[in-house]
């Protein structure tokens, strides 16, 4: 049995890169931005008027004039004007060019207005003043959002600004997510006394949802041929399947024999790890088909992680795997990852990883993990109590209070 | 000039509930629930077997017996078998309720099996060993998720297990954004020299869709007739109306008037802070009614937040204002804030809340948060370095490396 970290980075060492697209830059929050971002011209792209007021000439001021004749006025999204006289002054808008001829703004909380001719009620002003200089913020062609950036609302803004009405996005993987086990039934059905319900497609589709990424369901009978059938199938289909069940040493689980016929190659099954120990991971090659017509995707391989049909276990490995592999393939590195310091003692006595579900608190800027009380390999319900696990090392059966251990947060 | 906090209270108190609606549960991700979800039967829901392996009595097994034919099997997904001679044995799934008249189960890792009888190579057993408890986690009737949950991926298993193919969640606000400024042209056209493209609209509705609030977006000119024409409209319409622009002291700054003239009180023009201190907050009163086909959500006030111009103070005001105005309203209470240490010196002179731009680090699990270099007002790109906004009280001008503020993420 392999460790945590043997396989991390088994699976990171499988990441792929998925190509890249072209979306409608109002589609693509949330996805991975694929091309450098650069100013299509100055920010701002002309001397910018930054206050409701008036524009003069700065050396007619300091000579000692308070006094001057509005010639007009300079509106937002009008085209530059001149200051014909420099003993007078326009009025000017924020957002406007600074009229020719004039280098200060002066606001109007600053001066009266009465007959068309505007009093200075201040005798200092600072050259520029109130004028935003074209070129301040960006020059025309500087990066502004570097390319492998996650694109939030601040970007989603950069791009409008500089017209990217289409962007160079990560494609994403397309994903399955398979449940097996003859035991579930659909959401919508009422078991009898010996079947549940199928939950955990759902919660790790929206676990997906999380990462910007949709996914297919489907559920298959335990049943070998069928199986065979669906999962070959699947594998053309699909870069990437998701199963939950089916993965241990009973009569039934027939996932890695199934796979293994299907040319899937095993990479580990089982992680020292609880829960979530019975994890599969596998890859097929591109180059291994089994079928004439496979054509398209022939240069990806398909990745399979295989969880266990517990939904806490399959829920830990899908935030402690599934994600990694995800951010390494469309990013091209893996995210940083957090820790939080241990609220109180805890004790495990197994020689393997243990993913702990805390609360994750801010106090005073520290993050405090709180341990559920309680706390057992958990239904999934605790998980709603729960925001994050705290992933506690093997080698150790004591944890102390205030020590520091890597986080996992999922709300 | 009122302050940051007199500001937020005088917006939580026009928080309004929007009501529920039922949703199916698959779409709920994000939603805020609205009713308590409860155990629709005990979980497990029967004396589960948590080990593929052999079930068998306890009371033999301590008798000494180590070898027990197989019965048969009791796959997950069957009708509970009965364990017919209590000298024998029945291969169990994982997953399979426990068979009548057996009350162990032993992993296959620890026998063997040969010509149907299985071989146990060990002597110490637990009663009940390898058994999940029928309603060892949860009692039919237990409450699973109390309502008012933002509804996450765990939330989604839950809802799932018990059932809840629809839910009722908190209904949201219909929300317009609406543009002004003669300078904006659309992003897919080239500005002239005086123009700039509309980016504040679309990273305004990429802020509410991280709060999954949809929204509509809109332009207006800088004409007031038309102003007047089309808010007046789009009061009746939207309950929430987000104005970036037009809110200072320009000559077509019409948004305050003719908010007012349609009946929109204006509840603060301005606060004390940078950036964002322009902005206009108010309610139209569901009573006072400018035409006769106002009828259904008569109920409910209409809430106008006119936003600045300037693309980092919107979006600072859309984090700080609207985001616990929408939290308030659907959950019922404002979000728990979270705090920051600062990681240098920072100095700001003005006597109003300033609004840093910093990156956000976990240092050990501390939240450190950087001030991103070469700070001003900034522009919007700046907001693409930065993750988070960190607030600096008003009544300082020096902020001490390692002190504490209230924080603001956004990504």
């Amino acid at each position: 049995m392999i460790n945590v970290l043997e396989a991390k980075n088994i699976i990171l060492s499988n990441s792929q890169d998925y190509g890249i697209e072209s979306v409608d830059f109002i589609d693509s929050l949330g996805r991975v931005l694929k091309e450098d971002i650069f100013a299509d011209r100055d920010f701002p792209p002309f001397d910018r008027v930054c206050m409701d007021g008036i524009s003069l000439s700065y050396s007619v001021f300091v000579k000692g004039k308070r006094e001057f004749v509005i010639e007009g006025v300079q509106a937002a999204g009008s085209p530059q004007k001149t200051l014909m006289n420099s003993d007078n002054c326009l009025e000017v808008m924020t957002g406007a060019m600074v009229p020719i001829n004039s280098d200060i703004v002066i606001p109007y909380e600053l001066i009266e207005i009465e007959n068309g001719i505007a009093k200075i009620s201040i005798d200092e002003v600072k050259e520029l003043q109130n004028i935003h200089l074209r070129g301040k913020d960006k020059s025309e062609g500087d990066l502004l959002i570097p390319k492998n950036k996650k694109i939030t609302a601040a970007e989603i803004g950069v791009l409008a600004t500089v017209g990217k009405i289409k962007v160079l996005v990560a494609k994403r993987p397309k994903v399955l997510i398979v449940s097996t086990g003859d035991e579930l039934v659909d959401v919508s059905e009422k078991p009898l006394e010996h079947q549940i319900r199928r939950s955990n497609v759902y919660s790790i589709q929206a676990l997906l949802l999380n990462l910007s990424v949709s996914s297919d369901i489907k559920h298959l009978a335990d049943d070998k041929d069928s199986l065979l059938k669906e999962i070959a199938r699947s594998l053309k289909e699909y870069d990437v399947l998701l199963f939950s069940g089916a993965v241990s040493k009973g009569k039934f689980d027939y996932i890695p024999e199934v796979l293994d016929e299907l040319g899937v190659e095993k990479l580990f099954h089982k992680v020292k790890q609880r829960p979530g120990k019975p994890f599969w991971f596998g890859r097929r090659a591109s180059l291994i088909t089994y079928n004439d017509d496979i054509t398209n995707n022939s240069k990806k391989n398909t990745v399979v992680f295989a969880f266990p049909g517990n939904p806490v276990s399959a829920y830990v490995n899908c935030l402690k795997y599934f994600y990694p592999w995800y951010e390494k393939s469309v990013f091209g590195k893996e995210k940083e990852r957090e820790v939080a310091r241990l609220s109180d003692d805890f004790n495990f006595k197994a020689n393997i990883t243990y993913f702990l579900q805390v609360q994750l608190k801010n106090i005073d800027g520290e993050l405090i993990a709180v341990p559920l009380s309680g706390n057992g390999s958990g239904d999934l319900a605790n998980l709603t109590e729960a925001s994050a696990l705290l992933e506690l090392p093997a080698n150790r059966t004591e944890f102390k209070k205030g020590a520091v251990f890597p986080v996992i947060r999922y709300r």
